[in-house]
């Protein structure tokens, strides 16, 4: 396999975006990206997009090649990908997969969904779309009700509490509000969060992440390109990705994403680390929930102790590791399908100190973490400097 | 990049199948082209499904997820993979990318589509995903539609006659009924298209792919692997893709589709071949102008000739060059997400002289040409057999 780099990064503000559509935000960052990357459009061998139900929100499929055409990428080849809200992620792997295999040099990896031109309701069952239809879905099941479920049983088990939960939100919010692009900008405490309307009991409007409108984009490319066009690569030290059952009810457990335990895994193998040299990890908290049985199924923490780690304060900004120094889902909001390369921008500006107010001080390894419905798809990549 | 093989195929019914579900068909093509291939399901390293709409047409999204859960895959990972009607090609060239760089040894690459769970206008609507929704489709454009469009400018520029777009559906036809799991398996005549209901002026009932489910499947793998399982290996020798602008009034001329004559120019470059040495070609005849587009695009015919190529049976079984033995999109039906990869069972099996009835006697080198909407992606892929 042929080694692969980011040389460059863009994204847009994440938010309730209502004079920017589908494709215009998908424009922005990937043009951004080739900016930065400082490769000509026309070096650039194709595209692969990560949305995960641009039909549903905005009745347009074909949405790769919509954004070559606006991007002014033709007739370089288009992918959509998808894997519900680990669409980043995926369409990432697919990318990568191009440029290691020697079939591209340069490609443009990027994730956009636009969810606020349908109203919340319909964006939930939209949303939908990534657990069971027929199993989940259509007897009522909502994704705040399918992560309470784990909540409070992942509670029962380990007693992990709700002012635990609520302290993932607080250290999200707090690194969300030193991120210029974040959805929230504002720290909040943990009454916000416990005084915050009931969502699926035990999960409060503040234990979830929101409806985002949004895109972000990286450009990967050979050795040999990157050495033309970068000073600052980032190598792609590892690409795992697992599957598991699409509902929950089906697990071996639901306090435990085996998907993540098995892309973890792999990605520690293939990077030849292990999670205590991993500085910063941008995880998949679509609920605070999902932070706490991230970093423990990803190995920074024992199973149950992670409640207890956030609450000691292990995965803040200067801690054992930096968790979502993005403001992750929670405050820099979750545009679904941009998810998994915004974490992926974020690493990059962590390892090479481009993230202001919010960098780590010392950044040698990243992990990010993507995850689809409620851990059917878990995706997992670490990325370090140079060359 | 490491060589590509196809050791193993699937195939459901294409039709109107009410007692199966999206998943049904899925696992069902899935499991068929495992057992075909006579690897174990353990040692597939990871699935690629193209569907187009899965979220419109049965509310599903995480759709690649899913088969990899229902067909016991689980944990290895799925993604799915979208280029509208060419969704099959470009889920095939995902996993030829991941089996191309050592990423993976093996990996199951299928295409299913489940069209009949909506009223047919409900249909229409969603197939419109694949134009510019903002440009095209909310301003009425359907397929068909936007079909004649091409169909009336090439009648125009070229003398084409509607006698020369029915002898499409006439051939293709006439092949579908040799074909055991095609949609339509009754011969016609010229007579029965120019006496169907009008569609869109110049096309009739009769010029147009129907509404299908279906879902197809191949084995891919690496020299390795393929050398350990299988006694008649097709080899991949050329896999191209090129992206054109998604609306049809912004194309150079809407006659020629850039994207096939680019995906094209590329394939025949990477198999080191001409059009005059393909025996076979799966081409996208979702409307029968499609198909005269398609064959003078590819190289077979020169511009403005197709119509007449056909007149005069060159595309026929044992004509110059046999177009869509399979009875094409027309006869065999169109699951949009299954179409791309049906190409390529048939093409496998016409390689292999496993195509019944409808074998052409000799074949050494089959194409396939999988098309986006009205041609903002095109795919094209070259198959031949042995090591």
């Amino acid at each position: 396999m042929k080694e692969v780099y980011i040389i460059g990064t863009g994204i847009t503000k994440f938010g309730e975006l209502w004079d920017k559509s589908f494709r215009d935000l998908a424009v922005d960052a990937g043009i951004q990206a080739i900016a930065d990357s400082k490769v000509d459009v026309s070096e650039i061998d194709g595209v692969f997009g990560g949305t995960m139900s641009s039909g549903r929100f905005i009745g347009q499929e074909h949405a790769a090649a919509l954004i070559a055409d606006y991007a002014g990428i033709t007739p370089k080849p288009a992918i959509r990908c998808e894997a519900a809200c680990a669409s980043g992620g995926v369409a990432f792997r697919a990318g990568y997969f191009a440029v290691a295999s020697g079939a591209m040099d340069t490609a443009v990896v990027g994730g956009v969904e636009k969810m606020t031109d349908v109203f919340t309701e319909q964006a939930a069952v939209t949303l939908g779309g990534a657990g069971d239809q027929e199993w989940e879905v259509f007897n009522g099941a909502t994704f705040p009700a399918l992560y309470a479920l784990i909540a409070r049983r992942h509670m029962k088990e380990f007693g992990t509490t709700e002012e635990q939960l609520a302290q993932v939100a607080v250290k999200n919010h707090l690194n969300g509000s030193m991120n210029p692009i974040a959805q929230y900008q504002m720290p909040i405490t943990i009454e916000t969060v416990m005084n915050s309307s009931p969502v699926a009991d035990p999960l409060k409007l503040f234990d979830c992440s929101p409806i985002t409108d949004g895109a972000a984009a990286v450009v990967i490319a050979s050795k040999e390109v990157a050495k033309e066009h970068c000073e600052k690569p980032i190598k792609v030290l590892a690409s795992a990705q697992a599957s598991d059952t699409l509902a929950l009810h089906d697990r071996r457990k639901i306090t435990t994403l085996d998907a993540t335990r098995f892309a973890a895994k792999d990605a520690f193998k293939q990077a030849d680390t292990t999670p205590s040299k991993i500085d910063i990890a941008e995880v998949h908290d679509c609920f605070t929930i999902a932070e706490i049985c991230a970093i423990e199924d990803l190995g920074f923490f024992e199973k149950g102790k992670g409640g207890k780690a956030t609450e000691d304060g292990l995965t803040a900004l200067e801690g054992q590791l930096a968790v979502n120094t993005s403001g992750g889902l929670k405050a820099c909001g979750h545009p679904v399908g941009a998810t998994g390369i915004k974490q992926i921008v974020e690493a990059v500006k962590q390892l090479n100190q481009e993230a202001g107010k919010r960098n780590r001080k010392n950044v040698d390894l990243a992990l990010t973490h993507n995850v689809g419905g409620t851990g059917a798809t878990a995706v997992v990549h670490i990325l370090g400097r140079g060359y």
